[in-house]
């Protein structure tokens, strides 16, 4: 039972994000530019780090969809996604992607527990400064999504079905086309910049 | 020393959104509609709330520059921004922003901490379903902002008269307007909606 009123018959961040469209819009920007838009790293790869610290975080709604995006975007991979959660430094993913993953945890505990040496480690196998800084931001906005989620107490299905063919469906077209389903169209001049 | 290569003379957050524009606006626009944007509650109660969670989570330069916006919108006390960090429930502050801190801080520490007993009290202090979700994304935005500024491990300066000073400047223009000074000029139809 949500918190606040929420939308009926949506299931997590979506029914938060109908009920707030005026912040929704800035949150799916961010999500998309971090884990759909062009990047060195790998829409799997991104999505991995997501889905790590919100089981981390323990949010059901936010590691079942990640999860299933990640999977989706990893040719149907879902023994990989459960292999991350559970023990990354023995899944089948490169030595980069373990160092930020290393890097996400920590920022997940909070952000000075990252040091120089997590850091140097992940360059020294290839990390690139983007990828680093997209790493900590990953992680930290997880630390958000993953409170807004369950801070309002929002309806989080156990169905797996739903999960694995909504993650098909984001990784296919991204955050911000799925998103008009449920978003009323913004005013052309609207946008603050 | 910053984690990655940040643009030099930037502090906290500025330097890292120098370094990645395209995550910069989003973040810039989503703090712009939860504390700058029109709302029910004050700019000085939207930063009072920032300030606190950032308190909470020991990051300097947030809770420095938002103390400072928090103060510029509240007639310059400062001392009332020093009472809320340190004790809030005897702040001369409302009934009904007690409670929002209450709920902030529960989101601090994780959403599952939020009870519907504190939502209730909020609501019978006069809160709106809103204005509890914007208390409950502000607490979770800024578990993010400080993750990503501590995480990237960026400069953050002691100067207090440099926080007070961009403190009045942000509460004057707001934050989208102020990131045009190291945000380059977006192309037209960039936007992803």
């Amino acid at each position: 039972m949500p918190h606040i009123q929420l939308p009926e018959g949506l299931p997590g961040i979506r029914g938060a994000m109908a009920f707030r469209p005026e912040t929704a819009r800035p949150l799916n920007d961010l999500v998309e530019r971090l884990l759909h838009g062009p990047n060195s790293l790998t829409a799997g790869e991104r999505e991995l780090i997501a889905t790590y610290v919100s089981y981390l975080n323990d949010c059901h709604y936010c590691q079942s969809i990640h999860g299933a995006i990640a999977a989706a975007s990893l040719n149907g991979d879902e023994e990989l996604v459960k292999r991350v959660k559970a023990d990354f430094q023995h899944a089948a993913i490169s030595e980069k992607l373990k160092a930020l993953l290393t890097i996400a945890s920590k920022v997940q505990r909070g952000g000075k527990n990252v040091t120089a040496e997590d850091v140097e480690r992940a360059r020294a196998l290839g990390a690139t400064d983007v990828e680093i800084h997209d790493t900590v931001l990953i992680a930290a906005a997880f630390c958000m999504f993953n409170r807004y989620v369950d801070g309002l107490g929002t309806w989080q299905p156990e169905d797996e079905a739903m999960y694995r063919e909504r993650g098909k469906k984001v990784a296919r077209e991204g955050y911000v086309t799925v998103s008009k389903e449920y978003l009323p169209a913004e005013p052309v001049g609207a946008a603050t910049h």
